[in-house]
């Protein structure tokens, strides 16, 4: 799909392709549609972070709170949403022995109780040993260092996503 | 539910729960969870619409956007939201006539075309015969008022989700 093929795009397609590059969040693509026509995949990008920045801390916040926990109850239960089931088990979060599960578990519970959102990372660009120790290091982090962490990591994701609707069948149109 | 239940919710629960009382928006839901405890149901409401109301133009057209359109190809495939399917069911939206169904479907476009968005109506406290009305007349409309118009709905059905949640099982504590 080529940017002029993006452009085209009513906003329900557009919706409908692009509304989770921001976890649970469609809001954030069905706005800015109204951004039309970009000039590039970097521009669509942009404007997505740029809406993103904008938002009170509390929207920030409501961002990361969409988030699933990593090898939480979500992925347990089959709830995942697609994008973030292929990128868990990509680092090998659907495969933890009982001992790497119950770590996880816990240090989950702890980020979150500190925080009041969950410990968001960009898994397609980690391993399994970096996300552990992040997982621990990044719950000793003051709260608002941590919260431009994780949309930072929100960001990645969101490139990642974008890229891979986009230019998955035409590899340099963008 | 009485209001100091709501406010011992996880932020996870208090998403689960209220996530889709602005359609398809969790993000919403997830940053108020932020401002509480709230004093009551009013107050929760109150901090929805405040965020709403500070979101940029582009953030109000993304809302609106979430929502579907009424009769539309949503109710027709079944991937209507539980709350948008029995509001559209209430009205009688599931149950047209074919002429009524063309009709729906060709204004719905025409509306869409000419703004950019979806048509948007609370539901439950109208009737077909209203909707026919205002879905003709609205298309008529300016679009900065139409935008205001199409914000206040998505407020009004809010207010009647929330009141469905809270105070379905504890109609006098909030």
């Amino acid at each position: 799909m080529d940017i002029s093929a993006v452009n085209a795009l009513s906003y329900e397609d557009f919706v409908n392709i692009f509304g989770n590059v921001v976890e649970k969040c469609p809001l954030i693509t069905a706005a800015v549609w109204t951004s039309r026509p970009f000039i590039s995949l970097n521009a669509l990008e942009a404007t997505i972070n740029e809406f993103i920045d904008a938002l009170p801390e509390s929207g920030k916040e409501g961002i990361l709170r969409c988030h699933p926990d990593l090898a939480g109850r979500d992925l347990h239960s089959g709830t995942l949403t697609r994008e973030s089931r292929e990128e868990q088990a990509r680092a090998g979060m659907d495969a933890l022995s009982s001992a790497e599960a119950s770590r996880v578990a816990r240090l989950n519970e702890e980020y979150k109780r500190r925080f009041g959102f969950p410990f968001v990372i960009c898994a397609r660009t980690t391993d399994k040993t970096r996300i552990w120790r992040e997982l621990s290091e990044r719950c000793q982090n003051a709260r608002a260092a941590e919260m431009a962490r994780g949309i930072e990591e929100v960001k990645k994701i969101c490139r990642l996503r974008l890229q891979g609707l986009v230019l998955s069948d035409a590899p340099n149109k963008l």
